[in-house]
């Protein structure tokens, strides 16, 4: 099974993908879609849309698991990062009906045993489950190697986080 | 000009296609591309997108107006509308570069004259402007005819308008 994982933002959007086969990981590969202030709305989410759009393509992931979002500062910021992750959902079902999304949480729970753990022990982890020399960069993209990490660990109870 | 006006929202769209020539206004069509609660997200976004595409294809409109989006009771709120303006954004653009945005104040002042006109004052001008028979139904098509009228009557003045 391949998954992406998708931590969405608007000027950074992480991604990872992940295989999973025979209870082992792979790490197949990882990066971030960035958009640059200054540009029009309309082709900052356009150009998150064909990136997620080509991210389907290269690496046909059987599932898409989101990072959740739970806040932003104001309903401004809200307005954006949630055009933002419109964006990477609209994409992805282009490739598949399989969406699903996990909370910081539940990520650092899956990944570490804690629901408390932090950043810094989250990406450790994700490293040595990985088996990489160094701990993934950009944070935006670690996040979303261990969102995917996450739901390949979920096995047959990923049902329960498939997108409402 | 054709203009296709939208007013963006996540269960009711609202859209309208104004046709300016010499001067003159006509009304093509307009409606609301709706979707369901207890309906997955992806489904939803999809939807609209998909919609907005049609309406692209459709009508060939060379400006897109966008009624702007103020405020939303709560983050949750403005991450879902925020993904839905997203979504009829992305499919916009697959037809024209030529993005507007008009605040509802900007539009009310345009139909009007008066920036604190109440809705049924816009619409009854609408339907005035347009030679309607009746004052259009539901609310949100409306409001997407009424943003469309502003950008045709916007005129050289429109390019402030553009969406950044």
């Amino acid at each position: 099974m391949i998954v992406l994982g998708i931590d969405p933002g608007y000027a950074l959007m992480g991604w990872g993908v992940v295989e999973a086969k025979g209870g082992a990981f792979r790490l197949v590969g990882y990066g971030c879609l960035e958009t640059f202030a200054h540009t029009p709305m309309q082709h900052r989410l356009r150009s998150l849309y064909e990136g997620v759009r080509d991210l389907m393509t290269i690496y046909q992931p059987d599932d898409v698991a989101f990072e959740e979002l739970f806040f932003a500062h104001n309903t401004t910021t809200a307005l954006m990062v949630g055009a933002a992750r419109g964006a990477a959902i609209i994409a992805a079902t282009e490739g598949t009906e399989n969406l699903y999304e996990y909370t910081p949480g539940q990520i650092k729970q899956a990944i570490t045993g804690s629901g408390r753990a932090d950043k810094k022990q989250v990406q450790q982890m994700v490293k040595l489950l990985l088996r990489m020399d160094e701990i993934p960069k950009p944070d935006d993209a670690a996040d979303a190697i261990a969102c995917a990490l996450t739901h390949c660990q979920a096995g047959v109870a990923k049902e329960e986080f498939r997108m409402k």
